[in-house]
């Protein structure tokens, strides 16, 4: 099951840093949608290292072909073959890997586990195995717009101890989030953001940081108990992303300081249907949705690739002086974005095609 | 799916609130070990509903008969089934629901979802579906503990605004934890958490807090790349419980606020293996654990169901003033500590069956 | 997976001949459905054991419980529990099986793959594991009845050396079927059936047959290309049963022996969709239903249990004649009918829903 | 699921006859094996279309390019990405079809399905699909036999009314059976055979077959009761290859002629072990292995597409004469050889792994 995802709507995804290319098979898209790379292109660009000054400097033009699934511009139904080559690959940076384990990297665990490991480090631990996800993921938001409507929106709003203000969910466009090169609808806060991250980069450091997300125009039903309730999906999805470090649904970790008095979302008559006032509840009650917009955060740890010298030890527990010689980013937030689109569309087409079988009853 | 957890290691859960019991099959629990339904009692009473003047008035023994799978007191590595009957239903208790909706209750979107829904309100979205868990977990834990020595210990770190401090998640035990009747190690914060849920209890409210947990003595290796990762699976796991509105592991949201050069866990040489100077990974890197404690917290909302009234709309939409009659705990966490810890124990069992594939290597 | 079946209607069973009772879970059903005991029963009263004197004279009443997914006779929705507990239990027939494990039985694999057996032998290879799936069955058939009114009938058509001849699969109901004790439409070979089974009780010998099924009025669309075609969850599901040894539907192999100008089924315009002339391709074409009648046969071996002495080996490899004193069947195709329906139910249930989820398209 | 099999050892296939490419994902495969594209083109060969006048005249070379999971030439433990690219289309060859659904085909079952289909008719139900199994199918052969010194053979038992004799199941080899162009093991029944098919493809039909097949060297223990018996996953993987009727293992249909008292398999000692004297069982008690030959059978029907002129009607239900234009093989047995190893390979590594985290006990 490891890198297979979902019942009905499955992605599954292949490829290290260092191999001949990552992709991904979508299974279960339904058939008669129009479907090209074009589709797909335009969120592997908002991934792709080397975007801007604030990423890593390794090059790749991350261009996917669609092998299978698709016919005269049209999905059949089948599964969806989907391929992105590796092109700009220096393993000579990690030569120093070799013997010593990076620290917070999966460089240590993959050697315990498999008991031997890509030359490049942690292998499926790469950042480079959300191209896969990324790809999939653009053609199920593909689908739940065109079927449902619905809109997937993430966006940075904390880097460091820098936070966005005043970011109306229920407003925010992708063009907004992609005004600024950080990926924060607050442009005050995000011009700080971008200050620090250049200024990290510079020590050879890196930060962490947190990216919400809003899905709207969900209809009431989706998500399924027990173990698979939409926050749970949701959770497992976010955490299966590298560097995350923590997921919260609408209130989170501040609802627990709210009393049930005050937290309870009331109902409310909107439109012909059942509303809330408060949306605490993040647009989910008991797993399921309730057509309020599904609101979530996600926290990134700073990354742990970083050119400052750290003291650590090899695998023979010898003291070691190591610095990072290979590429990376200062912060990952902003190539998250898309990341965090791609999967919470991969939970969401999910729930929608199992609970689009009773919607005969 | 919905239901069924876990790829070698899988339980199944059924029954509702007001059915005629809840409970259990867990399959894949190896063969020879001891077990009696005295193994999994325990948990049970320290989840069970009336155990003391913090939690609701419900009273239920939930004692578990253990139905297949063990003979002789041993396990025959075949289906075990768990089955726990419901005593003290009083279906009259929530009347009033047939025609609204509790807010921040699962009545609406069951009715959405499925057109129908248990008289009790949201059907499997009950605390007693947590019962076939517990139970199942137990199974889980005392192998864990059996055949590695693993030690899961889950205790409540913060009520409403109340904090514990100093614990030592290496040296904690559940003796500890259950010397007090809110489960929080911190003795002082303990008894200011214990008047807090007093006084909320007697104004009809409800808070939310946090519980924590630890895992130790896991070796290394444990946790499949890329969608079973092991913070990825604890995530599902924990935001699958009722009324659980974030995870974080390790250093977690607070870890966004580091830089890469603070939050590294530096490798050092302990008793023949490679341990870590800090923890901030919690314990998991890239998915796998790396031989250090797993660490990781919970946060629960304010439980819905609160005396005090509430203006909302019944089903079509007309306003209601709406005071809940049905028992309720004023706070869930102290009860939800030995959930936490059954579904901890089926995650980490289900990724150790996964990994021992591997061990013959 | 090894005792869950089914991707949306899932179904997982629990139980051996001699613990405290035999049961499963069925999930995925769906909510608003009229259902009880009463739709279940009369499938677990063909399956039951000392039903007739063809039959092992084990006297079990085999009544269902459902313990849970339904409420005022309606399903919810949510798993349905189901439970039948052991009640004429003998084990100290079983007590030289200690030492000495039965040919063709599965004592020695069990031994082989746990390192422990259930004192009754192949533990979860006993036929009454079988009791859950019936149970659960009964529940897909009754779904399926309801809203696609497919019908699935199966008959025993060859036992021995004696086959039916000329059964009309287009006409056939239970009730014919039921209306002698071997269960075969053909009233001439059934009298030599039933004559032949007499006999070979009495010699302490058992012996073989087959058993047909048909399902009919399913739509064209229902079975998942590559590995769940319609026939190949119909292999599993039928090979899973014990005691068979093959399986084939259609032409079976007796259309290796045609060439394909007489094998192809024409297609033929019939009340406004297309039919087809001949039903060689069994219902289905690549993997898919095509909306002729679904046919099929299932090889059953002669049962392993005989009273005759047998010249064996005990564990230790010592030279042991064995007489079986644990009653059995002397053939066990008439209680394997209901069983088949149960699993071709499960099935098709599960297809069923599996491709509804396309049909609003 | 549908295009995803497996539990532990996992594959997922994509492609269609007529787009880019074909291909699989394996996940689970065990690192530290050796492995390149010279393991996995052998079978490759043995299954490509062209290879003699017994097959289609489509020239494929069929070439696999390995795309991740494996570095300087070993396995990683990560997903292994396979690749092949589809090269002679005609495309033009298919242009009836686009009208008249061809009979015994799927073009009328996809089209039910899914409202649509691939140009040149079945889509998924190619026989351009197998590719991927083949692909995968070599690696986990490979595995089993280094791990288990597993021999996997088929070979071609009939051929519409000619069968081999005396095929010695113990020693027949894969260089056996290539020693002639129908891959049958009995010469004298192969050059009938071959002369039969050449007839049969002047005269533009087609004629079915069975293919035999013997695993040797399993250990006692494989095997998942209950769904997931050997015999049932085999069952499930073999009708899953197009153009299967029928499956039968050990006895089989014939058994079904048996008494009980012929057709247990008495224990033995042998070679410190517990052999069989007679394996009716097939190599499998209670869907778990007991260490004899693993020995089933497949019926192949007679290929749908064919020269010869047949009457049907179109999609409208108007008459229609039929004659294939699109090249095929007279017969696919020979073909089919190679998928069935692959199939088999596939399952068995699956349940070796699944029983692999027992053998610490």
């Amino acid at each position: 099951m490891s890198s297979t995802f979902g019942t009905l709507l499955k992605v599954s995804t292949f490829g290290e840093s260092h191999c001949k290319g990552v992709g991904a098979i979508l299974d279960g898209c339904p058939p008669g949608m129009k479907l090209s790379e074009a589709d797909i292109q335009p969120q592997l660009d908002r991934r792709k290292p080397g975007q801007s000054k604030l990423t890593t400097d390794r090059k790749e033009s991350d261009q996917v072909t669609i092998f299978s699934g698709v016919e005269k511009g049209v999905t059949l139904g089948t599964p969806i073959g989907l391929f992105v080559p590796n092109k700009d690959q220096r393993p000579g940076d990690y030569k120093e890997m070799s013997q010593t384990p990076r620290p917070s990297h999966a460089d240590f665990t993959y050697q315990m586990k498999y008991g031997i490991r890509a030359a490049s480090g942690g292998g499926r631990s790469s950042a480079r195995e959300t191209i896969g996800r990324v790809a999939a993921g653009a053609i199920a938001e593909k689908m739940l717009k065109e079927i449902y409507k619905v809109e997937i929106i993430a966006w940075v709003s904390t880097v460091f101890d820098i936070s966005a203000s005043a970011v109306d969910a229920l407003r925010i466009t992708r063009e907004i989030v992609d005004s600024n090169l950080i990926r924060c609808p607050d442009m005050e806060a995000a011009k700080k953001m971008e200050a620090l991250v250049v200024r990290v980069k510079e020590k050879k450091d890196s930060v962490g940081g947190i990216v919400s997300c809003v899905c709207r125009n969900l209809p009431a039903g989706w998500g399924e108990p027990v173990f698979d309730k939409m926050e749970a999906g949701l959770a497992q999805a976010m955490l299966s992303i590298p560097a995350t470090k923590g997921f919260e649904i609408g209130s989170g970790f501040a609802g627990t300081r709210l009393k049930g008095s005050e937290h309870n979302d009331s109902f409310v008559a909107v439109d012909g249907r059942l509303g809330t006032v408060t949306n605490n509840s993040g647009g989910i009650q008991g797993g399921i949705s309730n057509g309020e917009p599904v609101v979530f955060r996600v926290a990134f740890k700073p990354p742990a690739t970083i050119g400052i010298e750290q003291q650590t030890v090899d695998f023979s527990g010898n003291p070691v002086t190591l610095a990072a010689k290979g590429r990376h980013d200062p912060c990952v937030v902003p190539r998250a974005v898309p990341i965090i689109e791609a999967m919470a569309a991969l939970v969401l087409g999910d729930l929608a095609l199992r609970q689009r079988y009773r919607e005969h009853n």
